[in-house]
C-alpha cells in the first residue's frame, strides 16, 4: 500500500514563508526593483528545474509570492513529490513585475533546499528498493527548518523519524548509564510513555540488544555495526519474536529495527540486505546537495 | 592588513537559538530525559570535532545550553574562526544533567552546520590564495538562517555579498530589459541609491559591461564567463579606469569585478587567475557539507 | 516500577508565562501598586493552599515573579506534584513590594488551575487504584494551556494521550469511512506512520473491533460502550494475542485498549474493573475545577 | 436599556485562534488526516449543541476553519449569545474534508469554553434577575484567554470587571496598609488617576467603608461579608449620598457597592436581595463547566 | 497630594526595547563596531543632557545596554523625571567596547523622544500651574510607543487620556448621531460599561452639555470652544452639581470637564483658567520636540 | 533622473500596521464602538488634509482598514509624496460603522507622522534646491518606525543614510581613537567591508579630511563645521580627485561629502551653497511636526 503524502496546511506554510520574507526584504525592502522597476509592470515567469529531481515546496513558494503581493497568480505545473526530469516547468507565476521580482529568491531557496533533500532521499530509496528496508531522517536537520525537511524526505521516500525531543522516547548510551543498564532504561521509558509514544532504545552490540528484545521495545537502533553483526541483530530478532522468515517482515507487532552509522549511496544497499526495517542518515538532511531551480521571467507594460 | 572578525551581540543570538530549541522541545519538552534521568543528576561533556575544519558557533552553542537551563556552564576551547585537527576539543559543558541533554541536538546542529560551511569556505579561499580574489557568498542560503550563515562565511576566509534585498543595488537581465539598457538600469539605480548603498550591475558580455563602465558602477558581476572572457574584462576595467597594473589592485576607486556561474573547486583558480576581485557561489552555503562534531558525556551524581 | 515526574525546561515555562504577564499588565502597568506602594518598599508573602490537593506550577509561579523582578525570591516549600493537606504553605516570596504585588495574580492563576486539574485527575486515579487502568487526557484542553495542562495530569497521576495533532495517529468514524472500513484505514495509517509513531482507532463496536486486531493497531479506543461490552472487548484482545489472563496485563507489545464517553467519579471505577488499559476523559481537564490558593503579604520598609 | 453585545473584530480573533491551531498542528501537522483522506475529498459538517446553553465562541470557530483552509465555508445557524434548547445546530461548514478534519477540535475548544462561561454566568443572573445586582467576574480567568472569556461572560447576561492592572485601580488590604489607612490610600489612587480610570477600594467591615466614603471612590468592594452586614453597607452608601430609596439605585454618581466572597448558586440571590450592585466571582470563568458540542460530519468525493 | 510616577516593570521595558535593538542590528550586527573595535578593549561613557529639561527613560537606556550585552553596568545619575540643568549627566555606563557603541544609538533615541515629551509636558503644566486644570495627552501617540509615550507625559506632570479604545468610553459626533442624540449615547454607554470603566463624552455646545449633564457621564470634552464658552460650561457644570465656588472644584462626584482644540503655549493659560479640569493636546505626543542627549565615550585596554 | 518612488510591499506594511491595531485595541477592543454603533450600520468617510504638505501613509492607512475587517473598503484620492493643499480629500472609505471607527485612529497617527516628516524634509530639500545637495535622514529615529520614516524622507525629496547599523560602515571618533587615526580606521573597515557595503568616516578637522582622503572612502562626514570650513572641505576633495569644477559634481566614483550639525531652515541654504553633497539632520524625522488630517464620517443603514 503506497502512503499518502503528507499535509502541511496554508497556515503552517505561511508562518514560515512570512518570516523568510521578512529576513530578505529587510528594512527598506526591494530596493533594486524600487529603483528600476515601475509599478505599474507587469511580469510572466517560469520555474524551470535545471537538474533531474524530485520537486519539493511548490506550496511554499505559492505562498511567497502570494504574500510579497496578493495580486500574483501561481500556477503550479507539477505536484509536490513528482519526480521531473532537466528542462521541466514546475510552475508559472504572473501579475506585477515589482512583487514577482522580490518573491523570487525566496521561493526558489526554498525549492532547491527541498526539492535537493527530497531527490537525495529518493537516491538513497532506490538503492535499497529491492529490500524492505526504508530510509530515514533524524533530528540533524537545520534550525527552524524541520517540518519542511521532514516534509521533504517522505516525499523523495523515505521515512520520518522522530520531529523533536517530545513525540516519541529514544534512549541512547548516556540514558542507559544513568539508569544502571539498558532494561531498566526500557522499563523507565515505558512507565513514564503514554500509550501513544513509542520507544526506541540505542545498543551498542548483540548482548545489548539481547537485554532489549526481553523489554520489548518498539524499535533497536543499531549504531554503527557492520552488516554480518546486522544480519545477526536481524536474526535475533526473528528468533524473539518466533516469527519464520516469511512472516517476520510483516509482522505489526514486532520490535522495529534501525540501523545507522557509516550509511552513503556505497554501503546502504548491503546494510539494506541484511533484513533491518529502517536505515537512518543525516546524510538525506543536512548534508543533501540543491537541486538547480531557476526562475526565467519576461516583463512588459500589461 | 586582516580584519577583525565579525561580531554577532547575545541578542541577535539568542533570538534565533532560542526558536531552534523551542521547534525540538516541541509541546511536551525532551521525554526520554525526563523518563530516564533524575532531576538531580550532574553532567559533564566535552565537544569534539570529529574532521579537520573550521570551528563556527560557538557562541550559538553557548545560548542553547544556557537558555535551556542558565546552571549550566559552558567553557570554549577553541574560538570561532579556529582551524582545527580532527578530535579537537572545543568545549566543556558540566551541569545539570537532563538540560545538558536537552540541549545538545540544538547546539550541535548548529555548529555542524556553520563549521561546515566555514570549512567549506575555507576550501575555495585557499584554491585562490595566490591570487588577490576572494570567495563571497550569494542570498542563496537557507530561509531564516542568513545572519549566521553569512557569519561562517566570513570566518571561513570568505567575503559577504549583500546581507538582503535591502543593503546594496544588484541590477539583474530583468531589471535591465525593464530600463531599456544597462546604462539606464545603472542611472536608475545611482538616482535612487542614496550615498551609502552601493550598485552593482550583472552583465551578459563585453559590450554591455563597456556600456556599464561609462556609468562608473561600483561593481560589475560577469556571469557564466569562461575565464578568457573574464581576462579580458579585467583588462577593459584597469584601461576604463586608466591604471598600470601595478596600481590597478589596490586602488579603491574603481569598479569591482565579481565573477559567478560554474564555480566550483576545479576552476576557482582558473577564474581567480584572471583578476576578477570577487567569485561568488552558493556552493560554500546552501551547499556546504556539514562538519562532523560529537559531544560525548559522562553523567553522575554531583 | 513509578514514572519520573515530568520535566518542562525554564525556557517553554518562561515563554507561556512572560506572554500572561503582558497580558494582565497591559499597556500601562499596575496601576494600583504605581499609585499606593513606594518603591523602596520590600515585602514578605506566603502562598497558601486553602483546599486539599496536589500542588502543580510552582516554577511558573517562581518565574512569574522572577520575570516581573528579578530582585524577588522564591523559595518552593513544595514540590509539583506533591498531596498537600488544606493549610500548606507552598512557597514564600520576599522582595520588592511593588513586583510582589504586580505578579501575584497570574502566579496564582497558574498554579489554581494546574493544581486543579492534578487534583481532579488523581480523585479519577485513586477511583481506579485496584485496577490497572490509567486514567488520561485528551485534546480537550483549553487553547495555548495544552503543555502546562497535561504536565498536571501527569502530576495527578494521568496518562498524556497525544499533545496535538502531529505525535500520534488516531483514526476516528470519519477516517474510517473515507478508507472504506477499519482495516483499509489502519493499513493507509501504518504505511504513512513512521517506526516511531503510534496508530489508535476508534471502533464503535465489536464488530469493528474483530477487524481492528487483524492490522494490530498501537491501541484501539472503545467509545461510549457499557461496561458489559468493555468487558467482551478486552476478552476478544487477550484473546486475540492468545495470551492468558496472567500474562496478559504486563505483555508489552498486545493492543492498549482505552474506554471512553460517560467517563465520571461514578462510572470509572466499573469501566475500569472490566481490564481496559486506559480510561481518557476531558473532565480532568477542560472541566476540572480550581483548586483554591491564596497569597498571604506583609509589605514594610526593609 | 439593554447594552449592545460586545464586540471582538476579526483581526483579535485571527491572533488567538492561530496561536491555538499551531499549538495543535505542532511540526507535522494532522498526520491521521495526512494518512487517511485524499485530499481532493470534501466534506460537510454540522455543528451541534448537545447541552441547552448560551452560545459563543461562533467568530472563533469560523476563524479556525477559515485560517486553516480559506476555501472552507463557515454558515453561522445561530449568533453569539443566543440561547438554544440541547440539539440545535448552531452552524454548518463545507469544503475541503483535510481542513475541516484538522480544525475542528480547536474551533470546539472554543466554542466548549466559552459557551460554558456564558452558560454559567447566565445561571447566576438568572438567580438574581429579580433585583438589581449583576454578577461580574475578575481577574481570575486563565492565561491568555482572558478577552474572549470576558467576552463570554458579557454574552451570558454578567458585568465585567477589569481586563489587567492597568484599566482600573483597585485597592486592596496590602495596598491599604502601606499607605496607612483606607483614606490616604484613596487619596493616593485619585491623585495617580486620571479623569478616566475608576478607583474602587476593598473594605474589610463598615468601619472602614465609613472612612472609604467620606473620599467618595467609584465602587466599594465589600468582601465575605455576610448578607446582614451587605444590607447595612447599602444603607451606609444611601444615607451618606443623601439618596432616598426610590432615587438610590438609578443615581448615577454614588458609590458602587461590590460583594465578593462565598459565592455560589445558593447563596446569591440572598447576597443580591441585599441590594447590592454588583456580585463578583470566578465561578463563571475559572470554574465554569463547558458546554458540550460536537460536529458531525459527512464527507464524499465532491 | 503629590502622586507616586508611574512604574513601568522590566518585564515591558524589554519588550520594547528588544524590539527597537533588533530593528538597528539588522541582520548583520553593527559592522563599524565589529571593523574597528578589538572584542577585549572597554569603554566608559557618560550620558549628558545637552538642553535644561526632564529626564525619562534612563529604565529603557539600562536595558538597551545590558541587553546587548549583561557585562555592560550602567549607574544612573538621575532619576526618570529629574528636572535637570543643560549639562547634567545622567548615567554612567562602563563594560565592553563592542557593546556599548552598538547600543547607544537605540538607547539615546528612547531617552530623546521621551525626555523631549516630558519637557514639552513640563511647559504646559508650569504654564497653568496657578490653576486647577491639568495638560493631558490623547491617543495621538506613535505607533508602537504608546505606553512609554504616556509614561512620560505623567512624568512631566501631565496626565494621561485613554490607554486605548478598551480602557474607557469617549463619546463623539458620530456615535452621538447613530444613537439619536447625545442622551441617548451616553445611556447606551452606561448600560454596556461595567462598574470600572468610565464614560465621557464629546459635546459641540451648550445646549448639548445640558442633555449630557442630565445623564451624569463621568466626564465632559467641550471641543473647540472659546474661553468665554469654556467659563459657561464651567459654571453650567457648577450649577447641575449644586455647588458653591470653593467646594465645586475638590468634589470628587461631579462630572470632570476636559477642553481641546487650538491649545499651544499661547493659549492654554486663559484656557485653564475659565476652570476646566483637564485641557488635552497631541502637542505634548506626536508633536514634541526631542531633547538633546548625547553620549561621551572614552575607550581603552583594561 | 528623478528617482521612482520607495516600494514597501503589503507584506512589510501589515506587519507594522497590525502591531499598531493590537496596541489600540487592547484586550477589550473598541468599547465605545461596541457600545453605541450597531453590528448592521455602514458609514463613508472622506479623508481630509487640514494643512498644505505632502502625504505619506496611504498604504498603512489601507492596511489599517482593511485588517480591521476585510469588508472595509478603501478608496485613494491621492498617492504618496503628492503634495497637497489644504482641504484636499485624500481617501475616501465606507463599509461596516465599527470597523471604520475603530480603526480611525490608528490610520490617523501613522498619516500624520508620515506626512509631516514628508513635508518637513520638502521644506529642507526646497531651501537647497537651487543646489546640488541633498538633505538626508539619520539614524535618530523612533524605536519601530525606522523603515517607514525613511520612506517618509524620500517621498518628502530627500535622501536615506544607513537603515541600521548593519548596512554601511560609518566610522566615528571613538572608532577613530581605538584604531588609532583615522587612516588605519578606514583601511580596518575596507578590509572587513565586503564589494556591496560602503564606507563612511567622520572627520573632525582638515587635518583629518586629508588623511581621510588618502584612503579614498567612499564619503566623509564634516561634522559641526561653519559654512567656509565647508567651502575649504569640498575644493580638498575636488583637488584629492583632480576634477575640475564642472565635472566634479558628476563624477561617480569621487568620494561624496556629508556635511552635519546646527542644520535648521536658517542655515541649510549656506551649508548647501558650498557645495556638499549631503546635509544629515535629525531634524527631519524625530523632530518633525505632525502634518494635520482629519476623517469626517457619514454613518447610516445601508
Amino acid at each position: 500500500m503506497t502512503a499518502h503524502p503528507p499535509y502541511l496546511p496554508p497556515l503552517m506554510i505561511d508562518e514560515i514563508v512570512r518570516a523568510a520574507l521578512l529576513e530578505d526584504l529587510g528594512r527598506a525592502g526591494d530596493i533594486t526593483t524600487a529603483a528600476t522597476v515601475a509599478s505599474h509592470l507587469t511580469a510572466t515567469a517560469t520555474m524551470n528545474v535545471r537538474d533531474a529531481g524530485i520537486v519539493v515546496g511548490l506550496d511554499l513558494a505559492r505562498a511567497a509570492f502570494r504574500l510579497v503581493d496578493p495580486a500574483l497568480t501561481f500556477a503550479a505545473l507539477a505536484s509536490d513529490g513528482d519526480r521531473v526530469p532537466a528542462g521541466t516547468s514546475i510552475a508559472r507565476i504572473s501579475g506585477p513585475a515589482r512583487g514577482l521580482l522580490s518573491a523570487e529568491r525566496v521561493a526558489l531557496n526554498f525549492l532547491m533546499h527541498l526539492s535537493g533533500i527530497a531527490t537525495t532521499t529518493a537516491r538513497y530509496a532506490d538503492a535499497i528498493s529491492h529490500t524492505r528496508a526504508r530510509v530515514c531522517c533524524t533530528r540533524k536537520t537545520l534550525p527552524g527548518l524541520r517540518a519542511v525537511e521532514k516534509y521533504a524526505v517522505r516525499l523523495g521516500g523515505g521515512s520520518n523519524h522522530r520531529f523533536g525531543l517530545d513525540d516519541a522516547i529514544l534512549i541512547k548510551d548516556n540514558h542507559i548509564a544513568v539508569c544502571g543498564g539498558v532494561a531498566p532504561a526500557i522499563r523507565a521509558a515505558q512507565a513514564y510513555a503514554g500509550h501513544l509514544v513509542k520507544v526506541e532504545v540505542e545498543v551498542d552490540g548483540l548482548d545489548q540488544m539481547r537485554d532489549a528484545l526481553r523489554e520489548a521495545p518498539d524499535a533497536i537502533l543499531l549504531d554503527n555495526m557492520p552488516p554480518d553483526v546486522l544480519l545477526e541483530a536481524v536474526a535475533l530478532n526473528a528468533a524473539h519474536w518466533k516469527l519464520s522468515a516469511d512472516l517476520y517482515p510483516t509482522d505489526r507487532r514486532r520490535t522495529r529495527l534501525e540501523a545507522s552509522g557509516n550509511v552513503d549511496l556505497g554501503t546502504i544497499a548491503a546494510i539494506a540486505e541484511t533484513g533491518v526495517d529502517y536505515i537512518s542518515t543525516s546524510k538525506i538532511t543536512m548534508a543533501a546537495p540543491t537541486l538547480d531551480i531557476g526562475l526565467d521571467i519576461g516583463i512588459g507594460a500589461d
